[in-house]
């Protein structure tokens, strides 16, 4: 019966908070935000307290806390609640600094903290049937993974110019899926990378389109492909192929109706954005964090998940930029 | 902001329950429920007050009531709390007796109370986006709706013999899509039903199996198939087609996970029964019968929407018992 | 090694010399048409003599005749060859009416004559996998056939006046394949027909919507779907439900290509109509014929077909008319 | 009205004396092939003469030859009948070396002779209908091609060792799709490829398994998916993604049959191979080579776009042994 607070009242830090109210047995006990209203309006919507960070680091009855604050407080946040013996659930990433990542990890290991970071797509229901369809041996042996990840439409250029360029920002999320496909580290990655989209994005010296191919000490392979928007929607596919066949986790349209006309069949566009398409696995997720707490099991995504995908995007900025296959160790 | 109580603690009151508690400005003040255990456990839930039937007729906090009581008691209560002044939404059907139903539509209408019968599929979002497209004119003039609706396994014969029979149970649900999508009320009802999934069905005098084809005084047409077993899941389909084309709302499959091998291309079966398929459809239900209360606009499924799909359902049965067509005013 | 003749050089006799001339070891020696330019366009393409029918009738090279002339003619060619031993393929129907089917049967009996009736749709490979999936008992003991058909656009009065009305001319292809799927023969059947497509078509006497519903003394049921126009191309599907699933062929649409845009995911119109979807069958259907021709095997498709798919067109006819089921032995 | 004769009675030799025997105004006059068998098989099912390659160069009545002999005999025979005045359609490759086809289209262009290059898969009608819905803008400016093409199963060691490697071999048809779609040449190629289906495979100093990423000078992205091994048969898709949105062509199964049950919905695997999936594609290839000759206009597909795409095998060698990007104009 844990007891949460939330820091940061944002747009994520609210569909945490919805979800913690749909978790039995679960209670969000207090909220923190620099902004006094959007820390009011959760608390009125769920019934908590408002709490600074620092009352909330005092607070006796919490027994964990959601770090959805900006992305340069997670590790200083991780690092000083995990000190306090409270569990961590923070959002992607640790870090953007890989150094820093791993001092951080240091930190939660001395302190025996327990720290879930949020990859918020192993928890969709697709992904997961996908996995499960993986591990139960359906398509044999691994061999080729297939990632497909288009952003409807292109973040504002202030948006792109916190966010640690493309790899880390975006490929990030599919870096860990094909790390959980695979089910085997991968060894070298090459990646290309233009700028197709918005001049803007190229002048703040981001890329919005781009191709990732990596490769296994076995030999398999994986490849993604990211566009930082599509026409008809957000884009999410993953094919797994293997010895016996392939396994793929098909795209969500808006609706089911198909309308057929002299014009052809036509389907609806895909659901709008990651608040739609994810939303599931946003409840499925602090579900898992908070089953974790209760049962005292490993958390299901680590920090050092989070740590090898920001390790795999510095590889892959790094390819980039030198024009040559990367080995991941090199970072 | 309406009060509101429940009246049954069953299944279809733990769902509209959990559906009030997720519309904002709605509140549930009280649940009845002839079975204390069931009343108690939706009331420590949501937080509400365990009252009899009789304490919520008299409780001034209670705008509205959901009946969520057996098919006998609901005319009943219609009446009784309608005379009360308290608006009503009632799970299907009013009453398996088409006179007993026009009777109390009767009282409804003089007490100037306010009816909405649980017609749960049109609130679905795949059906009302079918229903957006024909009315946009997507498929011009309609001319044929064809409804393919087959239930995952049979009931027990013990819910089978209070029922009303297949056509008052399950097809009544059908006959309203088809009244509906048609945009016209059928002229003439044809049916034909057999037993052909378990013969304990056929010896509690219903059928399992069944095809209606009927036409409207413009000569549309509409043909409904049921069943009471689908192998492969909850089958739950609309075609509506016209002058310039078809929109068709397609099945839900447990995930969108498709697996590939030399046995060929598999899909999952489809969602298991109504408590997936149209658990979206019944939180919309509940929350446009609280719209409407709210802005005092007219209930989005009237009382005699309940009567017509009763009365198609009686045709029916008239028309399989004398082995022919059936006119809808007949009955 | 079998010689064969073609009478009446029309669109479909053009389709069966095509037909011949790819199956290996068969020879197209004579075609007969009443308008000479027909004749010679098929046999300068196929290198094949130009006679009359009575030469044919006379000619010791053939061994059988593929009768492709006007409906009223088939009867009486059928008995004048299959007494003279050759072997007759004739288009369907043997004739619009049902007694003078009954009488053309007997004649070919009594000659021991071998007959095949061209319906092609058994020999569509899709239609023809589908019988397969059923045979193997991939849907169990089959329960509803749900049969739809609709062509792209009526075809011109002139056409509609000799074509013995919507029921003998385009469902009997349909009741044809009800009896195929079914493998049981139907009892009752019940039709409802309406004029929504052209009033023309109403002005010449007969019907261009329609919905017809059948049962076989077991209790299992068939629908079949009509309409003379389809904005979306030539509908042509099958599903057959039974006790452990059901199995579907789809519709054939233009190319595998989908488009997705802003306006959705669309897929080209179906393919335009027989020509195109049943090209395939026609060749099929004629290597079949001369196949049971060269190992002296049954006619895959029979005159007994011919026949009970009349009177099911006859049955439903009666229905329309009289309002009422009818069974299949009033006819 | 050209006059053809088929070098090579081998299995595309065949198809391609089959595909000219529909086209009309066109005949085969003449095969020849190192067997005998194998060329009286031809010429007696299509009626023409078996003569050797030096009578057929000395046949006054052969105005064009198909070359369908061992690929390490097509650059002479190219040379020698272009010189000859006589037009030329050769299977690819040209030849596994660059400079020799480099060499050999100097020869075709100093004798001012016509050559077409067999890349069937531009004839095949849905990449074609891809190929146009690009070209009619409806993904507007093009940004990414992704084309997966996975064999059913490996070919004999004895294949692969004449093969000039999976790149030349296989690869080389997804280069030239490449060109086709992205309407621009790729400026730089990376490759990884590695041994994960057949270890003779790789004893056999070669690939089974391979990514190509490349990228053209304005930025766009192209990738490449091979195996040489496909559990669920022969797949072959492309996805050309852009501003406006992406067109796919899907993959061909064995039939529209979908059996849905306890288990699932099941559609059949894919079309075996290339000769079922492009024996459309290998008919309309060799009706364009000759419209082409008929007409006097420019073949479909030229020497340069089989230099083109063995330059770009060429370099995706290089990239995999020396483990970097390589840039097209480096070899």
């Amino acid at each position: 019966m844990p007891n949460l607070a939330v820091l940061g009242a944002g747009r994520i830090g609210q569909v945490h908070a919805d979800a913690i109210a749909r978790v039995p047995g679960a209670s969000l006990v207090a909220v923190a935000d620099a902004f006094e209203d959007a820390a009011n309006a959760v608390a009125a919507k769920h019934g908590c307290a408002v709490r600074s960070i620092d009352e909330i680091a005092d607070s006796a009855d919490v027994d964990a806390v959601l770090i959805c604050t900006p992305t340069d407080t997670h590790a200083d946040l991780i690092e000083r609640f995990c000190k306090l013996g409270k569990a961590v659930f923070c959002e992607k990433p640790i870090d953007l600094n890989l150094d820093r990542v791993r001092g951080c990890l240091k930190v939660v290991e001395q302190s025996g903290g327990q720290l879930m970071v949020g990859f918020n797509r192993r928890f969709d229901p697709d992904f997961a049937a996908l996995k499960a369809a993986v591990d139960a041996g359906h398509v044999g042996q691994v061999e080729m993974v297939t990632i497909t990840s288009r952003d409807p439409s292109a973040p504002p250029v202030s948006y792109i110019e916190k966010s640690g360029g493309i790899f880390r920002d975006m490929t990030i999320h599919d870096f860990d899926i094909a790390r959980w496909m695979l089910g085997e580290e991968v060894e070298t990655i090459f990646a290309n990378a233009s700028n197709l989209v918005d001049p803007a994005i190229g002048a703040a010296d981001d890329y919005d389109s781009l191709n990732v191919t990596m490769m296994t000490a076995s030999g398999k392979h994986c490849t993604i492909t990211n566009s930082r928007r599509a026409a008809y929607g957000y884009d999410q596919r993953i094919e797994v192929f293997g010895e016996k066949g392939a396994a793929t986790a098909h795209n969500h349209h808006e609706s089911t109706v198909e309308v057929a006309s002299s014009a052809g069949y036509t389907k609806p566009p895909l659901q709008n954005f990651f608040m739609d398409r994810y939303m599931d696995a946003y409840v499925i997720e602090i579900s898992e964090f908070i089953l974790a707490l209760q049962n005292g099991t490993q958390m299901p995504t680590s920090g050092h998940d989070g740590m090898m995908a920001l390790a795999m995007a510095d590889a892959a900025v790094l390819s980039v930029r030198e024009g040559r296959k990367v080995r991941l160790d090199e970072v």
